[in-house]
């Protein structure tokens, strides 16, 4: 095997997304692109369409695994789109396509990718400060299973720093 | 459409599963039984396992819908089983059948049944006091939509009447 | 495992269904019921419509398994909804939820099925003279792996006496 | 939406691919490379693994939607990997991500992606003379339907310029 390396980027979609996590959502595409990987997301709105707006921006190559069976609903900054026909069931794919996670804020659907990735064992961190349903899990685990500690970061940079440690460690 | 009303129970699957986890979960299946509506479970051991030997117990009909292509996987009170071949994923498909679910206790796949669940508007009822991932949401929404209340219940016979009062109405 | 006998029914959806088709349907789905199995079908119109129909007319029990999230697009006759949300690729779910497997015409999702069914080595029996995709296949293989032979049966009832038959041994 | 044209390719597994097919599903993969579209297939052996060689080695970018849920079972041609962990249902991810579909040879799995393919109404090139499930269909409907017209190239060149004028047309 010889894949690049794959971040997932969620959090808040159309709904809950504000500019100032527009703002962070997009420097987080950058820093991914910047760093080679490529950025996978739920190819629609808010945090989703930010990343991957900001990974373009830089240069990089952005994944969209969107709940239609069309790909003319993901965002317009998706190279790739991967229209799963699966509804939102497809948050499983989002979770099992990455090596680690970068979450910022969120709320159901979010909740729905942490309790996915975590049974899947992927490294995961949250963006500190960002609100939504994540913040309450920063350097906790989810369950008593203790699978992975969920991590905090402070900005955009050492959220990919760290998740990159994570992933090639 | 004519279907029986589907009841979806969940919780803590063996890694987790106290005895006092499985006399609650017994119970609960035996008054889902009695009320006439039908069981959706995972399938599997723990709150699962114990549901539908309840359920069964008291006449009903169970269904397992389990994360393996093969049903020879599902636990032994089981009528009816859907090998999903999908894994974990099947957590969605599992809220997707619910009409209504009931949670006992629970880890990260619980949660991630609860946040599909949440998706869809599906109503839910807590049973107090039986630990893990959903006793937090007691009385409370997932996240800021506030799509549905996830009630709580002091033991089975009151959640499966909680539950039904809200399918139904 | 103490699950029961589960027969899937495939064939002509809405597009295609002739009354000779429904009444065949309708007959399978009779015979199946009075052998004590449990009907599994796509849930929606045309050969799925009546041989839940004909189930529930002779006593059976019925599940669909429908593309759509929302139970009410199952046909009346189901007593179980499993609203899978993942659109036409519930076809690998229909298919890994039979023990057997009973073809009456059929277009491209009934050819989906009879594919996953194969791949998944189930026992298929077409009902000969019904038209449609299946047909080609009586007494022959889908591939060169030889995984399993699609037989042919004359009427609905030598169809249930003959699947039955590849179940149990 | 600016995504990039996605050609998927399909055929024979490690299960049936001969050294013939090898190279006819490598320069399919070059070809698609040159043309700048992204290489989407179901990641494994045989047509997928030399399909994506060929692409990697005239420089183009490869997608692997494998039916495990971990990246190492995906060929080491892949770029990108998606683990769907749904098993063989997989073959309709891989359809839906399909612009437009090249086949090669081919067994039932084949043949479940082009019936996929066919009710999403994909454009289809089958490689002519290649043997298996396909070629049966060259010229042809899968159905009574008429949804798209399989049609024929006779060497991966032809196929890839054929399949490209029906996804821009």
């Amino acid at each position: 095997m010889t894949k690049r390396i794959q971040i997932l980027v969620i959090g808040h979609n159309d709904n809950g997304c504000t500019p100032e996590h527009e703002k962070i959502a997009y420097e987080t595409g950058s820093e991914i692109a910047k760093s080679g990987a490529v950025l996978i997301s739920g190819g629609l709105g808010g945090v989703m369409r930010a990343s991957c707006h900001g990974a373009r921006d830089a240069g990089g190559l952005t994944v969209g695994i969107i709940p239609q069976d069309d790909p003319t609903f993901a965002n317009e900054f998706c190279d790739i789109v991967i229209p799963s026909g699966m509804g939102l069931t497809r948050d499983f794919l989002n979770a099992l396509s990455a090596d680690g996670i970068i979450v910022i804020g969120g709320g159901s659907g979010t909740l729905s990718e942490m309790a996915a990735a975590y049974m899947h064992k992927k490294p995961m961190v949250v963006i500190k400060n960002t609100g939504g349903v994540s913040q309450q899990y920063v350097d906790k685990y989810l369950d008593h299973r203790n699978n992975v500690k969920i991590l905090g970061a402070d900005n955009p940079k050492d959220a990919v720093k760290l998740i990159l440690s994570k992933i090639t460690s």
